[in-house]
Formats: structure tokens, sequence, C-alpha cells
């Protein structure tokens, strides 16, 4: 039995992580996760899987919820994701939160030797070098959920690191992906939530019509493959159906493909190196690649060179796109004001090379509350 | 340094590991190898490799040669390439031999201890369980040196075979692939060479216009992978870029990709589990996928029930087709012929379950001779 640990449980990955978790009770046993605000989902996790530690997301939800489950150890809020992520069994945290609150969790679940399937993009992008660094120094595993990036692991298993010559990123393209940069300016947030491939929480949607989820996942790439940014390429595939290609330096090309479901992906983190039945079966047809248009998507391009400068511009960056998302979602902005936000902030920022981890945390908080101040109100 | 023997020096297959042993000098030794008719050819290869002993195909070679090369042993036909395989230092054997008359070298250089590099599909169509059992027996390696399957090894290599699903086999549908079957009636030889993606030898680019060479390397696929016949698809890619691929049971499908230059497999064959530099590189373009037309390619549905027939009838099915390929490619029949004289010869034969060598051999020489005789000097 496989002891799992699950931050945001109630988001899209969790409930898929849930459901893979279901259908192989016998061989996991969720010791611990994070809930949401939705009693009914909260209710169903809590009765089906009897975790030991549960993480609430307020204050207010706790003596309602002690009250039901008396068995059950509650905690609450972004400490109670940290006393979610050490409590003291063993086992594999899988990280599905969404944005910057899901660097520290990751951190302290490392250091208290746990596995880690990192859905979380925001942990790499703003702290690969320290979090790569304490993967080391605790001889963990860290296992990637993101399709694109399971994909690539999948592609270099057993391989020589020094034969690698590339790796390519796919791309849909988003939401937005057949409009021109003119018809952008007044797209609703109903039109940039409908994906035409992937069915993902309401940020990471977001983030593949601006294209800065494929830049946040250049950047994550960097960090996994210990890949310099040259050998990370994307490509613009509409049909997401190859997920990742390596090219090797023999002329070799190595793709993963599968059908669009995050529930492979995290079963391969799951049970690696085990397979387990998976029932669709991929029907392969024909299959498109267009190179990336950098001047269409130009966040693409900034986390290219944010990624290469380093230091705390990916916070900055990531900080500022997860804000601007916010406040886009709520629809106090424009979608394109996202961009401007994004490359205000970076453009204005005085980089601080090998940043701490607090740095890193303060920078980020900092930033967001600054763009909530300014935008919020309006 | 690696002892390299090479059969079939001069046709397509072994001029183009000869380039691959020339840029490698430094680390192959050509050892041994067997040559063709053009003195020219032979000439250049002996004097760049200078190789220890060599087969020439006619007695009348013999002298000649013997005169120029004091220092090389020369040996003569079939029990040439049998005293090349045999040669008494340990190394890989390259068969890039063209036909049956592979089999028996193949064999008798793994019973000699030799790792085996195998272009000569025949060796394992005709007898793929004596030759299996045989590389078990003398705990020899097998590699692969079809694009197909070199490709196929490389999406499994290191994965546990319980949890590969099926393969597939890409076929870019030969030089006719646009034609219907009516149309067929009256193509040239010239016409049937001209193959839209590869340079090969002549028997082989027929043997994709009939599609007898997806067939071929189904049975091949069977014997290496170890796979049910069930388990070994075909796909129509017309672009050839993609040349295999294999769907593990949790829904990942991998997939291995490169330029039409057999130069990569053969190097990946020589150098595994080594990676060299190849200079160009694949850019991606648009893919194109089709299900496989069995009503069209009627010889390709014959191999599958012939392979999982199994005996001897794929040895019949090889020797017909051998025979009426090269009759074809000397117009001595049309086109469609060849799959006449396949089926003919299948459906009329009365199969023998676990033949011994001697029966392949035997029964490949009289199918070949008799339908010479028949058609040759018409």
């Amino acid at each position: 039995m496989k002891y799992i640990y699950l931050l945001g449980s109630t988001g899209s990955i969790g409930m898929q992580t849930l459901k893979v978790l279901e259908q192989h009770q016998d061989e996991f046993k969720l010791i611990g996760c994070s809930l949401g605000t939705s009693d009914e989902k909260n209710k169903e996790i809590l009765e089906h899987f009897q975790p030991e530690i549960v993480a609430l997301r307020f204050e207010k939800q706790y003596q309602r919820y002690v009250d039901l489950y008396p068995k059950i150890t509650f905690v609450i809020g972004d400490s109670g994701l940290i006393d979610v992520a050490t409590y003291p069994k063993k086992g594999l945290l899988i990280n599905a939160l969404s944005g910057s609150i899901g660097l520290k969790p990751t951190i302290e679940a490392i250091k208290s030797h746990k596995d880690i399937a990192l859905a979380n993009k925001e942990t790499l992008v703003m702290a690969g070098d320290i979090v790569m660094e304490y993967v080391k120094t605790y001889d963990v595993e860290l296992f990637p959920i993101d399709s694109e990036h399971s994909a690539l692991w999948q592609t270099i298993d057993h391989e020589n690191k020094n034969y690698i010559k590339k790796m390519v990123i796919t791309a849909s393209g988003g939401s937005f992906r057949d409009l021109d940069r003119e018809s952008l300016k007044d797209v609703t947030v109903k039109e940039a939530l409908n994906h035409p491939n992937w069915s993902m929480g309401a940020k990471i949607t977001i983030d593949s019509a601006t294209m800065m989820n494929k830049g946040l996942e250049v950047i994550e790439a960097h960090h996994l493959f210990d890949l310099d940014y040259d050998q990370i390429d994307t490509i613009l595939h509409k049909e997401s159906v190859v997920h990742g290609l390596t090219y090797f330096i023999d002329g070799t090309i190595k793709a993963s493909l599968s059908v669009s479901d995050m529930k492979i992906p995290i079963a391969h983190a799951l049970f690696y190196p085990k397979r387990v039945h998976y029932p669709k079966q991929l029907e392969l047809k024909d299959l498109s690649f267009l190179p990336m248009d950098y001047e269409r998507f130009p966040l693409l391009s900034l986390a290219y060179e944010v990624g290469r400068k380093g230091g705390l511009l990916p916070t900055v960056m990531n900080a500022a796109n997860e804000a601007a998302v916010h406040l886009f979602l709520n629809e106090k902005i424009k979608f394109l004001d996202i961009e401007d936000i994004v490359f205000d902030y970076v453009n204005k920022f005085d980089n601080v090379e090998y940043p701490t981890l607090d740095q890193i945390l303060t920078t980020n908080q900092h930033i967001q509350d600054e763009i909530n101040k300014k935008y919020w109100k309006r």
C-alpha cells in the first residue's frame, strides 16, 4: 500500500487524481489532502477516502468539519498545506495546487522525505534551482504530471542525457489560436475558457490562450530535465495528440502520444515504473505541426528571456501573470491587459541573482498585492 | 576497436554501412565482407578497408583478386558467405544480403558467437523460431536494421514487455500508392522502382509496391519482439517520418521518427547503446495516417495469414515472392502476376509444422527453381 498526499484535491487535476486513486484502492491510501470551498465535494472526498490529515481553506470551515469527522485531524489555510506536506508518514505527495501557493508545500514535503508528483508549475518556475537542489539533497523522486513533461520524461527514460539534442513541447494554441492579435482585443472570459482540446482549470486555460502556459512549461522543462533554453523548443500542434518529442544527436526522435486525458500522466506518476490499464485507445489520424509564432504569442518569448536571465525574474513574471489572469477571470481587465501587466512588471524589475526562498516568496506576494490593489477596485 | 563483418557490402544497405564505418574508422575494423560483381566497387572496398577475409560472388573472379590482394583470404559463393560468417574472430556481423540466401550465414554466425545486425528480412521470415532459439542458446545480440524495426526497438528499449499493447508499423504505400488495382495491370519495372521516399535496392522497392515488404516486416516483428500477430498493426503513412509506434496498456504511445536515411538505423545497431552525431535534423511538418487497405494490398493480408499458420508457409510465400519479383524485374511477368504466383504457391502448399532448417532451405530452393523454370524461358 502506497501512502498518498494530495494538495488541491478539489481542483481539476485533484479530482482526476482521486478518480485514479479510486480505481486502484488496493494500491493507494490517501493519508492527507487539502480541500476547497464546496462542502459537497469536500464531504464526498472525506467520506470516501477517510484521510488522516486534511487542510481546510478557511478558518470558518473548521468547527463544522471537526464536529462531523472527529477522527480526522483538520488544519487550516497556507500553514495547513505545510502541515499536510510534513505529516510524518513517508509517501508520495501530489501537488495539484494552482499557482504560487504551491511552492512552499513542495519544498516542505521534500524536506520531510516525500516523493513529489508535480502538477504545480509554479514550484519549478519560481524556485527551480532551489527545488532541484533539495530533490538531490533529500534524495527524493520528482515526477512531472503536466502532460507535456510526462510525455517528455517517457521519451528519455533510461536514455543518456548527453545524447539529447533538444526537446520539443507541443502547444494546441489555446482558445484563440485562430484569431489574430487585433481580434483579441475584446474577447470575453467565457470565450477564453473554451479550450479546444483539454478540460482544465480556469487559470491554466487562460494561460493556454496567452501561451504563458507554454512559457511556464519551458522553464519547468529547463529545471526538470536540466537542459539549456536553446535545447527546448515549442511547436504548434492543434490536435494535442503528440505531447512532447525528444531529438537525439543520432537523428532519432522519440515522441510520446496519447488522448487528451490528464488521468494518463497522473497514473504514470502514481504507478511509475509500472503501467496500468487505460480503457481508451488513440485512433491515429492526421497530425499537423506548425512553427511557433512568437510574435503572435509575446508572453512565450518573454518566458524564454526571463528563464535565461533567471534569478527573481521568473517569479516576477509568474506573479504578475497570476494576478492579471485572476483579474481577467473576474472581468476587471481585458484579455490583452494580461500581457501588458506582465511585460510592465518584468521590464521595470531590477533582477536579483540567486534569490533565497524568502526573497522569492516575498517578491511574489508583493507584486500580486500591488497589482490587485491597483486594478481590483476599478 | 569493434570487429565487423558485412555480408552484402555492395548492395544498398551494404554501401551505406560502409559509409558509417568510414566515418568512424577509429571505432570499427572491417574483418570480413562479401562483394558483388562490380570490380570498381569491390576494389574500392578492398583498398579502403583491407579486410582479412572476403567472399567473392563467382569462381571466375578468384584468381584475379588473389593476384591483386595477396594478403587477403578470398572465398567463393554461398559457402564463402559461411566462411566469412564463421571466421574465428568475435564481432558483429551485419547481414545486408538480399533474399533467402541470407538465412544460413546468419545462423552460422550466431553459432560462431557473433552478434548480428540484421537487414536481411528473410532470416526471420523463413526461420524466425529457429533463429531466435539460436540467439538464446548462444547468448548473442540480434539488432534490427530495418528502419521500422529499429524504430520499434527504440520505443520499447527498457520497457517491460507485458506493458506492450500493440506495435504499429508504418507503410509509405510504395511507388503505386495512388493507383487503384485496375491501374496496376500495366505498370512498368521503371515505374515500380521509383519509390517516393526511400532509396533502396530493387527487390525491396518492388516489395514495397506490392506491400509484401510490410508483410515480411510483420512476420519479422513477430519474432523479433515476441508478439502475437494480433498485436502488430500496419498503417499508411506516406511521409515516412514516423517509422514505428508502440501502444502501451496505460494509454501512452511512443513513436520513433527520423528522416528517411538508412544510415540512422545502421548506426543505431552499430553503436548501441551509444548514439553518435548525425548531421541532418528532421523538420517536423504535417503527418498523415490512414488505415491500411488490406483489399488494395492482398499480399499483406496473406502475410498475416501465413505468419499465423507458421511452419513452412512463410518460406513458401517468401520463395514464391522472391522468384516472382526477380521475374518481374527481368520483365518476364507483369506486376500483378507477382501476387498471383505467390497466392498460387501458398494456396496449394501442404504445410509442415516445426520444419527443420534443411526443410526450410530445400523448400525455398525447390519453389524458386520451379517458378524460374516455368517463367524464365517464356
